[in-house]
Formats: structure tokens, sequence, C-alpha cells
């Protein structure tokens, strides 16, 4: 059938999420056919992704160098505010919207203790250090709402509250150009208590 | 956002066929938070399928040897037999049914003037000479029932004809399991012309 290298990237190609036997084979013989440099180029960048991306020492967003490129950039206007998120993928939803210019601070997680993740896994104490230095005026909760998200969103505002730093979280509620009657009910009551003067 | 080498790997991933932005922003997270090590190896196994698999010199299989393990394989009973197929994913599906034993022949494409692919891009010399060496008794065409596929079909039986060789295709009919209301009508036909002595 096919060759045993080939059949090693097949195999190894089914670590990436979402990509079973038969999407693999679809990669390796596509690549194969035609487009060999392009696999080639993706080979080297994955590499070096993978030896030489790190976290940022201010935020712990992913980057190759010690500081990410939000924390170095000095054009951003709301150096004030701290927006916790539990996933760079969570970062770039918030950041996509152009609606912030503040900074970050990426959890990797939420606090689970079955799973042995504890306010160290989410570098809480960094989070605390960056508030007792100074310059954070607000820290905006954006973790998920799930049980896991509430305890973590619970145990930073204790911090915040310690740091004297003021402690806000995005709002829930309908989703826009969601509809009413799609929309399930813990979100309906959420919208409901967060209803605003019209 | 995210670095710039991150930003480049999420570009690169989309190289591969059905990833788009989210799904390799996906990949990539994944990898980085999970799989650092799996990411490594694959990076390593996919830069030695590009650079040094080919095509084995006598079927067209990809090899990254001289030969492949099929025409290698001195166990394959009916060696006398030649199953012509388009892609080499067309030979893992015949191979995967595990009701043929004898050697292929890849065409990586089939006859279509207008893109430029003749006899010479299918290697139907190389088919030719194969055959003319002797051993072949018979080929079994296995290519889509398509226009192109058709063409290149019949391009293979004037050359077997004129080699002394059997030619054969396989049956087309109603996919086992399958619904006869579900089935098109242009394979109904085929079915009712290719019907059986019960």
């Amino acid at each position: 059938m096919q060759t045993s290298l080939l059949e090693k990237l097949i195999d190894e190609l089914q670590c990436l999420p979402g990509v079973g036997p038969k999407t693999a084979q679809r990669m390796a013989y596509n690549l194969l056919q035609h487009k060999r440099q392009a696999g080639i180029d993706l080979a080297a960048t994955l590499n070096k992704v993978m030896v030489e991306v790190g976290q940022c020492q201010s935020c712990r967003n992913y980057t190759e160098n010690d500081l990410c490129d939000i924390c170095l950039n000095p054009r951003r206007e709301q150096q004030n505010l701290l927006c916790v998120v539990e996933t760079v993928s969570d970062l770039a939803a918030v950041e996509n919207s152009g609606q912030y210019s503040g900074r970050y601070f990426v959890l990797h997680g939420t606090l689970s203790p079955i799973d042995g993740i504890g306010p160290s896994e989410l570098g809480l104490s960094e989070l605390e250090s960056l508030m007792s230095q100074g310059g954070v005026e607000e820290v905006i909760l954006a973790l998920n709402p799930s049980v896991e998200g509430e305890a973590t969103s619970h145990y930073i505002a204790d911090i915040c509250k310690s740091n004297n730093v003021a402690i806000t979280r995005i709002a829930h509620g309908i989703p826009v150009g969601g509809e009413l009657e799609m929309v399930d009910t813990s979100t309906i009551s959420h919208a409901l208590m967060g209803r605003k003067q019209f």
C-alpha cells in the first residue's frame, strides 16, 4: 500500500486535533502530489515554533521572545486595563473584536483541583505581582461561565480586592444577531438579570 | 495577538487540504499547549517524506526506495495481474479490500489535453514497457467513470491490444449495502447492463 515512511507520516498527522486516518492520508498524498515545497516549509516552521515559542514573561501569551508583541507595544492606549482569559484562543477572540487596547493575562486553564491544576499552574502569583507593581487599575474577567471558570473568577476577585484593584466581568447576554427562541435558558436569565435602562 | 512565528505557522498550516484559518489556529495552539514533542516529531517526518519519497520505478506508487513494498513483495500471488489506478489513494482503497494480490500501476491523473496532461505525464510508455517485458497476462482498469477516466481507459485498452494482453474493467453497479432508491440513474443503468445469471 504505502511505504513505511509515508505510513509514519499518516500516523503522526493524527496528533493534530480533528484529523483521523482518512484525513491524514488525504493530507499526506495532497502534499506529495502538489505541494512538496509547502510541506518542507511547513515542517521547518512547525519545528521552529515547537522549539522556540514559549510564554511571555509578563502575560503568559505565546511568544518566541521574552515579552510578547502586545506587552511590548507602547501604542496600546489602555495600559491600566488587564483582561484575564483562559486560553490564547480567547485572547485572539477578544483582540479580533478591535474593542480592547489594554493588556492581557493568559491563565492557560482554570482552577481544577481534581486535575491537579491549582493557583501556581495558572500563574496567579505572577498575576498578583503584576498588580502589586502598580499600573493595573482594573482587571476585566473574560473567563467562560463554567463551574471552574466561576471558581477561578472568585479566586482572582479576592486577589484584586487585597490589592485594591477594581474588578469587572464581561457581560453575558443574548448574542448580537442571536434569536431569542434559540438561546438557552441560562443565557436568558443572565440577560434578564443584567438588563439596562433603554 | 499571536507572535509572528506563530502567525507564520497558522498561515502555513493552511496548505493542508480542508484546513482554514480557524482550524489552523486550533491546531497550532493545541500542539503548543499539549503536544510539543509530537509536533517536533511530525515536523521531522514531514520534512523527510517531502524530501525522500518519490515514485516506484516500476509502478509509480509512492516510496522512499527505488521499488515500492508491493513490487518487492514476492508473496503476492497474482503477479501476472496489473491493476491500473488513477491515484495512490485509489491503490490504497483497492488494497484495503483484501481481494487483490497482484501488482499495480499508478497514473497520477487522467488524460486531459486541456490541462497539458498527455500519455507521457501518466507514464503510459512505462506501462507499455512493463507489458512488453512479459509477465503481465491481464490488465484490470480501476479508473473512475468520468469522461477523462473513460478516455484514458480506451487509450490503455489500445496499448493492451497491441501487446496481446487481456484487459478487463472493475464492475460498476449498486454498492453493497446501498439502497436502490438512493442510487443515481447512471449507476442503475450500468447495473442493469451488467446483470448476471442468478
